[in-house]
């Protein structure tokens, strides 16, 4: 039997899950909350996204997902604050990019109410799963993928939009080595790695497990071209702190344009910290290591937030980074996670108020 | 209730569809046979396949599929002779490249007996779904996705390997008009251009539209770093004939290392055509088709065989090819496929009989 809330119909689960998990070990989008939104595009529209109980898809085998990989997808996060106020963090940010992503994979975009309202129904359905727990915070993946039928190599006619949530902890856990790679690459010129598109992070999954083998957690991508310039590091972009100056690289075709990378930009300039948009070369970064003017390497993403990289091998020589008492990633972190969950005041109206 | 075939689980179907297909008006990879093979890895192992009705597959919304592109494939034809004899081509060639592909994508490699027997076993029982008419074949399509759940950026922790059939009509129909495009790109250096993975198709579908938008059926990639060279057309590799010389791009870790490309170099050699493998620029091509040395241009892969191109955009100016009475398209389609279909001597070994 549905319901109507906010115009959506929802279908609520008679067996909820929520007893089941342990919300004070939670691991990262490992468990999935009751309920799921999804919207069907079909004879040339979207059709009304409806809240159902969380189930398997089923799905043709000539579904051209599991042949072109035709899919994109978003990372957020809801927050609930001391008084259980219920929060998103720039959503709109994130729903211009899937529809950024969807266009350069040929995917037709989302329309923004069942976006938005699609969200806030799922999340108001859901809401005891959201954690309250530092550190933790109800994933919410947003995704699209091609449905439609047939072995040709061409856009599909039908594709399904998504968005399933996960009360999850740290992306990572324990000290993040990382491996600047000058083998493999992750994007071209002219391809697709700005775009949130599913193949992208596949086709990083071998090179990441070479140097995972290596003993390293992560990859940081070089140019495809000349190897020389440091653009990201697959699920975060790269944040380096030269003396007291903090360096992220500019986006570009082949570099995602984070939205916890430029949060931290207008969040470090107005905390007075001098950031350079610039391209840097892994030349630049081993000369800091080696003089000792390198003082701090952070990933930043919207699952991981930010990482404190604790050392980088480059070339077969590993370089460590100092271990400073005060650091401008745990200030950020401090600075962005307190506006995220609502602990301070947002002078950038960040925040959106969901419940 | 399932029978053994060759060792092999078989579940036939109780409700053929086979006589509502029209063989005699087939389009490309369109209707599938009764059958698929299925076979699934977990906790380590690829399970031995088993055919079953062709049916839906049933996916968590978490399977990594959906959100990582996590999938490789291939394509291949079955042939029917004269005397209903049913022949592969080159089997051995797509069992490796798939393993190829599986490995950079970080998708563990499938046991050759699993491959060839489940898809002999697939054959044998959907033998009555092979056409035997003229530029028509069982185009067959094993793929490898996956299955396993997770938000987290990592390789999925099960698999499933399928191959579904379809009996197929040629995959372009009328003339065949490419841009030679020099924004977008399909590939990076040190990326996975060379495997077949999903990701790869869907990232040119945009600008594939916007070529067609502009009147061209397909889009002939150069590199990533100059656009200065040709690669291949995608879906196939790209011949150039300058006078009487055949020339193709050497594969990289860019293109396909394509089966009907490489049979391609060893029939035109065989014939005394003196066949290039070298790099190409673009340049090279716009002055032989302006001082009218370039005699032909066409595309060669398993889908579409050798499509002939009439004509080629680059940089806002069209080219045409000239209309020769014998080209070494169309003497090659008559050899290779005279080989494929049992009607002519297969002095290189080719051929693989099934049935």
């Amino acid at each position: 039997m549905s319901v109507l809330i906010n115009d959506i119909e929802v279908v609520k689960t008679e067996t909820s899950k929520i007893n089941d998990i342990d919300f004070d070990n939670l691991k990262f989008g490992q468990v999935y909350s009751d309920h799921m939104l999804v919207c069907d595009y079909e004879n040339g529209a979207w059709k009304a996204p409806k809240v159902m109980p969380y189930q398997n898809i089923s799905l043709e085998p000539s579904a051209k997902i599991f042949h072109y990989g035709q899919s994109v997808f978003e990372g957020m996060k809801a927050y609930k604050d001391a008084d259980g106020g219920v929060w998103l963090f720039r959503p709109m940010e994130n729903f211009n990019r899937l529809n950024i992503s969807s266009k350069r994979l040929a995917i037709p975009e989302i329309p923004e109410a069942y976006f938005l309202d699609g969200l806030k129904t799922l999340l108001e359905v859901d809401q005891d799963w959201i954690p309250q727990k530092e550190g933790s915070s109800l994933y919410i993946r947003p995704f699209v993928f091609a449905s439609g039928t047939g072995l040709h190599a061409s856009p599909a006619n039908a594709y399904k939009f998504i968005i399933c949530t996960a009360p999850s902890g740290s992306y990572f856990s324990g000290k993040v080595k990382v491996l600047i790679e000058t083998k493999y690459s992750r994007s071209a010129n002219g391809g697709v790695g700005y775009a949130k598109a599913g193949g992208n992070y596949a086709g990083q999954f071998y090179p990441t497990q070479l140097a995972i083998d290596k003993g390293y957690q992560q990859v940081i991508w070089t140019d495809d071209t000349s190897h020389e310039y440091i653009e990201e590091a697959g699920a975060m972009n790269v944040f380096i702190r030269i003396n007291d100056t903090l360096i992220t690289s500019p986006t570009s075709d082949r570099i995602l344009d984070g939205i916890t990378r430029k949060s931290l930009i207008d969040l470090a300039r107005s905390k007075g910290i001098n950031v350079e948009v610039r391209k840097i070369k892994v030349s630049e970064l081993v000369e800091a290591a080696e003089n000792g003017s390198l003082k701090e390497l952070f990933g930043a993403g919207t699952a991981a937030v930010i990482s404190p990289i604790a050392g980088f091998g480059y070339q077969g020589k590993d370089y460590e980074l100092p271990e400073l008492k005060e650091t401008y990633a745990s200030s950020l972190k401090k600075a962005i996670t307190d506006i995220q969950t609502n602990k301070a005041e947002d002078p950038f109206g960040w925040r959106y108020k969901v419940l």
